[in-house]
């Protein structure tokens, strides 16, 4: 259901735009985006440069769709994961659990995402860029607000500490996103390990300091 | 002290590397490290290509350079922040601390740093630009080695509780080093109140699971 995006639904049966997505995010996740020769992508996919220049006017172009489809699926899991949880803190874990069930494309995305959000901070030259850049932002800030949201009526409630939710939002989002810099699916912790020991960070950054005691 | 890096040795004293250095935090910074022209360095410090490519081979080596001083410097700041601490908490602190004791320059540098961590991930075509890239690697490993192993000895004298250093380091550095991401200079929070609820925050991460209580 998530992956019903704008963007998908705007392609045509024959339309080769998703295949060309897939062929670029595994390129741009593996070897990098800088290092990627956006030609080397048509030839991935077998269509002429023409065809690829239908769909993406450039390889920043790519990347930026790639993010916002990447932004778009993280809100739509963390809807869906969070609507049903019992309470405030079944919600920050049921946040968390869903960032990190993904595929290994998803996770892939979700790299690219983080290694390339500076690219949101600058206006593009190019008409469309810009357009999938300033669709991207509204999506990052959408994201921020559905966790300072959730942060502040845990606080409201009482069962959170009381901080201010903006900045708590972005330390949790740091929190479950800076797990893709480091991140592999052959690595020695699995995303379920990973999941877990996050959500429990969570659930401690949003919880009482403990008394200061001496250590002496 | 920490600004006496192997790069600043190098340099003679009628060496305009410091002053191109300078010219392209403050461009890359603000402007963002795609969008600005290299040659425009040149004219900003008031020097032909050809000098600008004596200290530089390319616009990347010239990042690769801001990114390895960065990390330098952060790794200088983090072991003359954390010696003379009188506790692990107190340590843990410090650390924070330090890392956001800088001036607005290095604001900027930590900002680009963050931002094009991905560029360390792969091999580098040019000779002195894979230099660097090896030189910025290194730095990173030591400075994870570094939070690791105050998260490892905070737990061995069982004052942070037991988890994986590793990954424990890997949490702390990314609340750390996130809030570069948003931070700006004239936005509405000082680094002074940054550093204080991110050391809390690094605090609650080290410190105990909070008792699962029901919410009902």
């Amino acid at each position: 259901m998530s992956a019903q995006t704008a963007a998908d639904r705007s392609d045509g049966p024959r339309s080769k735009r998703r295949v060309i997505l897939d062929a670029a995010i595994d390129k741009f996740g593996r070897d990098g985006f800088e290092p990627t020769k956006w030609a080397s992508i048509a030839d991935e996919v077998g269509i002429g440069q023409t065809a690829l220049y239908h769909y993406f006017e450039s390889k920043a172009h790519c990347l930026l769709t790639i993010m916002s489809l990447e932004l778009e699926r993280s809100l739509s899991k963390f809807t869906i994961a969070t609507v049903v949880a019992p309470d405030h803190t079944g919600r920050l874990r049921a946040a968390v659990a869903g960032a990190y069930d993904v595929s290994p494309r998803e996770a892939l995305s979700a790299r690219i995402l983080l290694a390339h959000t500076d690219l949101l901070a600058t206006e593009r030259p190019a008409r469309r860029e810009e357009a999938e850049r300033q669709r991207a932002r509204t999506l990052v800030r959408a994201i921020e607000d559905a966790w300072a949201s959730m942060a502040q009526k845990g606080m409201d409630d009482g069962i959170f500490a009381q901080r201010d939710a903006r900045q708590t939002s972005f330390a949790l989002l740091a929190l479950v996103n800076s797990v893709w810099r480091w991140y592999r699916p052959d690595g020695s912790r699995s995303l379920a390990e990973i999941a877990e020991f996050i959500a429990d960070a969570c659930v401690r950054l949003v919880g009482d300091d403990p008394a200061p005691a001496s250590e002496r």
